[in-house]
């Protein structure tokens, strides 16, 4: 190319976009894995299983039968209809499939719903930590964020009582996950449902991330959609890329009050067009009775991976203050040992191989005295991977 | 649902979002066949063909590999270097691959670019007609829209010299299309890249969307990429769902100024973390030799279907201002029969089954007065609509 005068303009809020850091995390361990060194992968916020065979099997047979063509913006009838139904057998949640709109991913989804909403200045409130993307879909709308810092106390999540003490004017949207990302916790049904119940008194909405729905340990897994009592401003956002097991396949819903459906249905129609159609029917054979029984065992195995690296965390003297019941992570305080979590990472990493993420790829509050923790390795991997992390903390 | 006092906000930009009018169109069409009556569609932008078997197994094969994982935002690096192969050998362009980003469907592209160029308030000048999602990604960004009416004079395509006549300051960015949806033309290559350096100067970006590449009669296909003296404010879309048949994939590619990759690599992680991994692997596919020779036999029968649908519709006596040399549209001045040409489109598609997009999908110049028909059907139904689009002209 010539030398030209040409400046490339950027605009502001794309040039204040933090990277995640955890890419920065996953590119040393790639560095360092091609260099020969044994890498442990606990850094990364997917399973390490692939998608099932029957999935595969329905994708492939549709697009055999030339099913290869765009489909309804707010996806398949027939998809949605059997989501629907998913509702009903395993949450109770009477869910009219008129309100579900399929995504190319829940990342599509979330984007979507506070293009929305949202007019810019528009306040949304959401805990610090959260999933680091809700904050900069807010920003890229020019949207304001009340952060709310979380700990231990409330198990890492917003409460009725932090959404009262924190409210103030403008705020159009409470965003909540559970399980939660970075944390793993759950938020009590009846928690959740007087916080929809309040929001709705301040004509406010309340997204609920269920993307980790499905992979929750001790308790059943459960929906907000199945009060009989809730609220007309409850989203509810999930995925078939975490229980379902479909990462690479991008798709995701949402659930939304009727009144919103054609304003998602004209938004998705120029942000998206419509999901991936091999996906969509991959997802109508991974909603099958059999299918689920394996993402059953599947989950199980995340279970006993929880429960085998918090009790070897414990017992190598690393304290974690909540046992998460859902997900995959852990989160770790390492105030012990460093102030700086993205330090203590890279190092971790260099002497020892296991790969974390730190805190602050989830928001400001504390975020430099922690790390996550994904168990989407084996056993015997975390097992290694807490006797590294063990011996690299007595060198220190 | 209980009765609350919550009334659902909803954002100005999603408000002011019009529908295509071209999916109320198909929803009428749909509603005629569910009632036993013959359609012809027309009306949709989309190959009739489904995707390649060889994409099929391709797909299925990396899914049974267990490759169903996320790839990295910018997509899987070999399909990233295959495009840039497939730029040298068919467009003798030299297209760093690191100058590619995968997307999911060219939508996520535009938007990608867009968000990445645009404050509020910057100006974006486009021709009117031109593709409807264009103008929304402006609107959501808080742009403002500078439409340049174009007419068969400039073969309803932007120029140099329109572009120095509707100069105004605080134009970021110019955006074009060759092949041009809905009309079907081309922009020759010189006019293009007197453009791009007129823009330069400017400090402003040239869009040029090639997302209709390879599907072009008369004349070899051509990208503005293979210019050696190509300034660096050119920015390119492309798509794998039109000339390479994938629609219902979602993938679409984006080739950028090294400078700007940073930051669509972060805003993507964001936006859409990564473009569906079996699409990924399907396209790898579709470019090798053997799948591109398929294609170049289905480009051969759009260029038979738009020499078949032009000729029928000049015998008919509707005189076609252009022959347009790409894509699978031809734009209709309907003025002699009618000034509203979204009641002209129901009342064919009511009296005679044939389905056309009203030219108010593309924009507001002459709007009225036009109708895109699609050659995405065989010629035997071309002939067919073009013979009962004359009997309704008759009897009105």
């Amino acid at each position: 190319m010539p030398k030209t005068s040409f400046q490339a303009p950027v605009s502001q809020v794309a040039q204040a976009i933090e990277p995640f850091r955890v890419m920065k995390i996953l590119g040393e361990a790639k560095a360092l894995e091609a260099q020969g060194k044994d890498i442990i992968h606990m850094e990364i916020g997917e399973p390490d299983f692939p998608s099932l065979d029957c999935v595969h099997q329905a994708a492939y047979d549709a697009m055999q039968q030339g099913l290869t063509h765009y489909t309804p913006t707010l996806g398949l009838p027939v998809l949605r209809q059997k989501l629907a139904k998913f509702y009903e057998c395993f949450y109770r949640a009477q869910v009219d499939s008129e309100r579900i709109i399929i995504t190319p991913g829940s990342s599509s989804a979330l984007q979507l719903v506070l293009t929305a909403i949202l007019n810019p200045g528009d306040r949304v409130l959401m805990s610090d930590p959260a999933y680091p993307c809700n904050r900069q879909f807010v920003n890229l709308l020019y949207g304001k964020l009340v952060n709310v810092p979380v700990d231990h106390h409330s198990n890492y999540q917003l409460t009725l009582e932090k959404l009262q003490q924190h409210w103030q004017e403008g705020i159009k949207l409470v965003m909540v996950a559970s399980p939660a990302n970075p944390t793993g916790t759950v938020i009590e049904q009846s928690e959740l449902l007087a916080m929809a119940q309040f929001l709705a008194e301040k004509n406010a909405y309340l997204l609920v991330d269920e993307i980790y729905q499905g992979l929750v340990y001790d308790r059943p897994a459960e929906s907000i959609l199945a009060h009989d009592n809730l609220p007309e401003n409850v989203i509810v956002i999930n995925s078939f890329s975490k229980f379902f097991g479909m990462t690479g396949w991008r798709l995701g819903w949402c659930v939304a009050p009727k009144s919103l459906m054609p304003i998602l249905d004209r938004l998705g129609q120029n942000l998206f067009l419509a999901a991936p159609t091999p996906a969509q029917y991959g997802a109508l054979r991974v909603l099958d009775d059999d299918a689920l029984e394996q993402l059953e065992q599947r989950r199980h195995i995340f279970e006993q991976r929880r429960n085998v690296l918090f009790n070897a965390m414990q017992q190598a003297g690393f304290k974690l203050k909540t046992l998460p019941q859902g997900a995959f992570y852990l989160y770790w305080d390492v105030s012990e040992w460093t102030e700086d979590s993205e330090a203590f990472a890279a190092e971790l990493l260099q002497q020892t191989g296991v790969a974390l993420t730190p805190g602050t790829d989830f928001g400001n509050y504390q975020a430099k005295q922690h790390l996550r923790l994904a168990y989407t390795t084996d056993e015997a991997q975390l097992l290694k991977a807490v006797e590294k992390i063990a011996s690299f903390i007595q060198t220190r």
